[in-house]
């Protein structure tokens, strides 16, 4: 929060939208380039990222350098208008740094070593593996700092590894003797006095690997708040010397959202860019929403506009069943995630490969080559992207609801041994974020210790641990006139997943009129529970409401028949299941109204997007059959140049960006 | 069986029945203690038990003593009329065992070391952990041997570990030279004719550790007989500290029943007190039957009173969805382990947990406090027990059926490369168990080498593996006049696991008119076969009558059509299949019938349970809709103190405890 | 190939059908030898394969030898006119060989040892092991070369381990070496170039070990290509030694169809006697065609006449739920591998063990003894073979039509990351083969470099890889006149697993009328999709046709709505997804039909298989109900002896072997 402002997406984007990709010319032969310049300017690329898997090629044997090549890609996109994101090839070791040096392989929490021969096999903790990055990292810094090419760097990539090996061990002892100074804070915390566990001296302290039968879940909790912390001294460690060379010039590593390795909120600081992988699946009919999620994160961790660092031109590689995007499907959501905040619109890759483990992952240059239709779309979206570009790049998105987020509350609610495997913290948090969203109601996320007084309504789906800060803060956010929701499991545990007492924060039962909370009652799959109005699913609680709630809603039948399901003390709401998706939808809108709240629309037809960004309308169907928007008066819809009035007709998979 | 008799469960009981739990007061500040020690009062606790998981509490370092706090809770206890079942810690050592002793830690089949971070880190055949945990143990016994407040020792905590590591492996030979004497005696039981596995020499001998494909499976049926008698070991030779300390105070350890860990035959003759956690599901309609088979199960180990040493007041947290005891299903299962001859019922835990691997495993006070609907219930419960304790305590119950059970005919059995996975020992057990249940016919269990001839009828629903002194007792039985019904699988290998000549031991096939057994016919899961009058499951038999049958149900169409289902010859009755429910419980009982065998009670409703125990009647109603169970005569109710005439009114989980 | 043509199959079985099993008499006492061949002549056994297990028996410890029992049984069996198939014992290593060597204990991917308990625990590239192997094989050869009883060597047991440690490490590095000879060549080969894998020295290439994702998928292609030589170097040494003893002696060594660790047509080549072990569930409604494949593929492999060297006469131990064979199965399956080119029909094994991890797995004699319905009914096919050996053996059977196959195509296609991991080789192989085997097409299979002129009809259901040459081939086949029928998947890659450009090889898009490959467009599982005419499942492809497509059935409905799903140019089909069983059954025997292929029988009922060998027709009847064959004309059945007019009678699971 301290770091100095540096520079931003802006200073790269310059007025436009990016568009390009993860370039990888190492695998092709020169004149191959040449033709991927030829078509890049075809298709309106105006970015490429180099080098994220260069490492090999730079470094050919431990200290050897070979830049020739990358000299001549830099000269030969700046020649042609195309900026670079240059990356620093560090999320892949050569070969020869696990044979040289085999304490830089990670090892699993059974003891497995993960070798070379695929990806990420390095260790967050090396210091081996820490100096020959930092060496690349500053030759790359030194070489092409200056060049006029460059644009932004690309730290890693998608960082996420867990090392549970014995330099890890050593690194994970120091770091929890600076969170907890003495070895009784330690025990306390993760509370040893039970099965036994007190340790008698630091030397002891492990990671948690595979044990007989339940592992300490603070152990964990902290191994993956170590992990976030030991992964952000690698990236910090690189951006310092790069920022070093190049201090005007941003630099982003690309996050994967809702993955388990990275605590977002802490990591967005750090960087100059905040960018994300974007892989929603062509085969969920909840693929829009779920990428609005992660746009929304991604633009909230930002505080501004942001990068799709990656996403597919087509399909992927890594599902069961791997569909390509239908026709128009890649427009209509790099659209979204523009409409979302987005001022880059990249793929990985710009030339699919035709070897390794990746050659199925699409690409916008596919193995159909020029004709296929894959790239005659990204040549169309390229065309787009530049003429709505100068309207849209570097303005920003109002929202007056805030759903709180932290990846804490969510490592430490994914514990084994806990009250149903069934409840997965990303599938709550997507119903909540979903209802919205279905609703039109333009949403931030926030962290529950941010500022949260400019939001009319804060949801809170499921904080299960929840620090005295973050409790404090709610309470003066409700104090303060906001509306709070807030779903089962919150306010649980403390900042170690110390059980609140009573299960729940005291102070959040009194806020939100909860007198005695017996018991969780979570259900088994397929199972629901019948409430006042509507069904609740996956859980359900057994409560005595307080003399002071103001309105509940009452389980029917069963054992919990007559108790609330749905408490409110004022403007303070409590949710003890989740409600079935319509009723969640319905409940939500209902509280937001009250709370003065409006919808982007209103009368949006099913499966029709609303997104204000700037002064313009973004209108998007994700449905394949024709649709009309009413929309009063005239707009000027400047994806095809006509005006409209009254109304907007949206083709499959169309969309309209409109000023009034 | 030749230990001298020791003191036994009423020298603890004294006329009660013991009410309480694992106490972890490590867990809590002084103050909490006080706290407690009224709470338990005011519940009608009369027994704790203290120090199962303290190692490292009482033992920070190695050779260090840290007694102090435990002389403290000692005394409280006393002072407050709680008695203290004093546990050894040895279920989980302290972490700096494994940092300083490495080979005390256990490792998998595959090789993985199971670390300290969980609980039951330790191998059973460590020489180490042994000293460790004699010298402990030595010293607790020396401390509070005298101490007033103690009333039983708690050895170790639910012995199951396995170990494939080194030293396993060294004490396996050995184990097996005792029990094999020579080299070609190991070779010929174990079949190592086959597949090449001739060994030449001891130190080739090893654990059953990852193969290539099938390991041999008399080595592991005799890898799991070492493993029961390595902890076995483990537990005698800390019973032996504390009894030569103590010799008028009785010792226990928890059995966890059908796991897969012990010879739990073997292991009560070892014991004063035999104790087990019993953790039926309250989401599974068949939870009563399986907790009355684990109750009847553990009555037959204990001959006499036994100790339910865990239950939960609530939910546990290691199934996938954990639900709470419904109102009332906590008292009622209570009542009905008492009803099947428990004089001790208690709870994992005390208090619950606020940090740890358990700490959503219910407690008798859970999260929600004293006025939480848990909490309300025990005390509830306290009063209950206190109120029949004096007229129930010590007393017996009569059977005339024994369900005969051997662990080494489960674990020979359970094989890799077996003619069906779908058949699974316990579930077989269970299905038989449960027919008489359900017909109210109260049963013990036995070991097919037990003097049977106290029983009318005995039925042997799987024993795969019989001893040839086993078939001799089985052939007296009947010839005695018993009547034996077997299921299939029954017979079927001999002690090394050699199949029976003709694949059922010819005696056996005599006794029941089994002419050839042709052919195994194991069926696909979800299919069943048409016999005589009903279906069969699971298992069917192609077999030719002998001419000296008595009686058969013969299958219906397929390929077994006209073949025997069910045979009988005199009194002796096979079962080729695994009839379903309603057939087995009707099929079971005519066979009872005609062996003089008399239900509890006729006429119970559906889902009424009705033990008798001493003079006594227990009537139990396990539904949730009250029933009137039909009942000559005039008893009092020693519950609610009233008296009932011709007939018991119970409620939803309802429950009476009668005397004429 | 150019291996010089050594001794067949004909000199063993001497114009008869070989007829026995494995027997391992060294489980049982030596009076059970005698019973044994009593028995074995009621059956008409006469061979038997000795010696597979017997490593630890004949070498008890290092470097001694026990042949003592052997030469009796070698006298033994040729005193009572058994030949034998004697074997080298080297698949199962004797205890002490682990103990004392364990770097011949194999090891897994994630590092796992691969402990001796249980068989096959020896790696192949362990020098040690070779050389104890060779050592004991050269013994063998000099004592029994000369025995009159000696009929065929039989090298080792279903070869097909993996090791990943270090020996086999620097033998896959040597193995690399004389495949790509250059470093720089190992690195195009692989594609090192992306994800920074380049090599810098030949001592950092690894087998493919645990990788924190995708592993390269070149790398684990080589590493079964690797696999398969490294065995079959095994195999040749024990071979090379054995025939330099006996050279008139037939050696073989049974495969395990469609298992993934050898090339079978490379195999092949270096067998004098092709064998396979066929196990076909008598729970799958397509066993009948499922055997059929490995039949046609086993016969084709041999060019001739072959051996079944083993088959289950009930059921086996190894899946979930083991069924025996209805009465009549064994004898129809075993007439119909006749009928498919075999002159051996063997079991594993001739006496049921009692012991060990096989002793559920049938055999011959049963645990139900002499008068157990399996050895009746084995008795009957001692004798149906006998009846018709003279006419059968060593006669061959045509074909017109040839399924291409390639282990290196399935193996390249079976990789992580892929399109969809619902495709299975196996699966799709065998419904192209299924389809026509339902239209009684007589077909070989053959390697997509084979001299494919000789037949009318090629079918390539999946040859995910071709190398230049096996295109040539293709094109050179239609060119001269053949008719070819491709499924999807089929020139995807190179013989490096590059994709070719275009996503299929530019010469087979041509040659099939294909423009522009656009997409793969894999289905759910359980979707299909509407073509012209019949249902596709599986996979699609949105492709463009090119303007010299002669015919197209189109897509209906969704995404691919009138794009072709099968196109024909001239005489080349392909076929963009998979039809439904009836469908592609139609379709391919429409396009054969037109290719001048006729079916062995016009209007066989459902279920009746027919087959020409020889001058013979073998008539099969899979279902339970008898049926009637029309059949023109007066034949002479040779296993009832009896003469049959017009028509022929066949009861449950009936066959007839007809002469004209």
């Amino acid at each position: 929060m301290d770091r100095p402002r540096g520079p931003v997406l802006a200073d790269a984007a310059r007025g436009r939208i990016l568009f390009g990709g993860d370039y990888n010319p190492e695998q092709w032969p020169e004149e191959t380039w040449h033709e991927d310049v030829r078509l890049m300017k075809e298709a309106g690329v105006n970015t490429v990222t180099l080098g994220v898997f260069s490492w090999a090629r730079l470094e050919p044997r431990p200290g050897e350098r070979e830049f020739g090549w990358l000299d001549t890609l830099m000269d030969l996109m700046h020649d042609n208008g195309v900026g670079v994101v240059l990356a620093t090839p560090t999320a892949s070791p050569p070969p020869w740094m696990g044979r040289l040096h085999p304490e830089t392989l990670p090892r699993d929490a059974d003891g497995h070593v993960e070798w070379w021969g695929g990806r990420q096999h390095f260790s967050h903790s090396s210091a081996v593996y820490r100096r020959y990055a930092a060496a690349i990292t500053e030759d790359l810094a030194a070489r092409y700092g200056s060049h006029p090419a460059l644009t932004m760097w690309h730290i890693n990539n998608e960082y996420c590894t867990f090392d549970h090996g014995d330099e890890a061990a050593a690194a994970f002892r120091r770091w929890l003797r600076d969170r907890y100074g003495t070895l009784d804070a330690l025990n306390t915390a993760w509370g040893t006095a039970f099965w036994s566990q007190g340790y008698d001296c630091w030397e002891g302290v492990l990671p948690p690997r595979r044990a007989h039968y339940l592992n300490n879940p603070s152990q964990v909790l902290d191994f993956r708040r170590f992990t976030s912390d030991m992964l952000l001294e690698c990236f910090t460690a690189e951006r310092d010397i790069v920022a070093r060379h190049t201090p005007h010039i941003p630099v982003t590593t690309n996050f994967m959202p809702l993955w388990t390795g990275q605590d977002g909120w802490r990591w967005a600081e750090e960087e100059d860019v905040v960018s994300v992988d974007l892989y929603p699946d062509s085969l969920d009919p909840l693929a829009p929403r779920s990428a609005a999620l992660v746009q929304d994160l991604t633009r909230s961790q930002a505080r501004g506009p942001w990068m799709v660092m990656e996403q597919a031109a087509g399909g992927v590689n890594w599902r069961g069943v791997n569909q390509p995007k239908p026709r128009g499907l890649n427009r209509l959501w790099s659209l979204q995630a523009v409409a979302r905040g987005a001022d880059a619109v990249c793929y990985f890759q710009w030339r699919q490969s035709r070897q390794g483990a990746e050659k199925f992952h699409s690409a916008m240059l596919g193995h159909a080559g020029p004709r296929g239709r894959a790239f005659q779309e990204v040549k169309r979206l390229g065309a787009d992207l530049a003429r709505i570009g100068g309207e849209v790049a570097g303005t920003g998105i109002g929202a007056d609801v805030a759903v709180l987020h932290d990846w804490h509350a969510w490592w430490a609610g994914d514990q084994q041994g806990r009250p149903s495997t069934e409840v997965e913290y990303g599938a709550v948090l997507s119903a909540w974020h979903g209802a919205l969203w279905e609703s039109a109601v333009t949403c931030d996320f926030a962290h529950p210790e941010h500022d949260l007084s400019g939001y009319r309504m804060v949801v809170a789906p499921q904080l299960y641990l929840l620090t005295d800060a973050a409790v404090d803060n709610l309470l003066a956010y409700v104090r303060g006139g906001g509306t709070l929701v807030a779903g089962f499991l919150t306010g649980t545990a403390d900042q170690d997943d110390r059980i609140r007492p009573g299960g729940m924060d005291p102070r959040l039962r009194e806020l939100f009129g909860i007198g005695v909370l017996h018991e969780w009652w979570p259900l088994p799959p397929g199972e629901h529970v019948d409430c006042e109005g509507f069904s609740g699913t996956l859980w359900s609680e057994e409560i005595d409401a307080a003399d002071t709630v103001s309105e509940t809603l009452a389980y029917r039948g069963g054992e919990l028949d007559g108790m609330p399901a749905v408490l409110r003390r004022d403007r303070a709401w409590y949710l003890s299941t989740l409600p079935e998706p319509r009723a969640l939808r319905d409940l939500l809108a209902r509280i937001a109204a009250g709370a003065g709240v409006r919808p982007v629309l209103d009368g949006l037809p099913p499966g029709v997007e609303a997104v204000r960004r700037g002064g313009l309308l973004f209108l998007l169907n994700h449905g394949r059959a024709p649709v009309t928007v009413p929309l009063p008066g005239r707009h000027l819809d400047l994806l095809s140049g006509t005006a409209v009035t009254d109304g907007v007709a949206l083709g499959r998979y169309g969309a309209a960006v409109l000023r009034p």
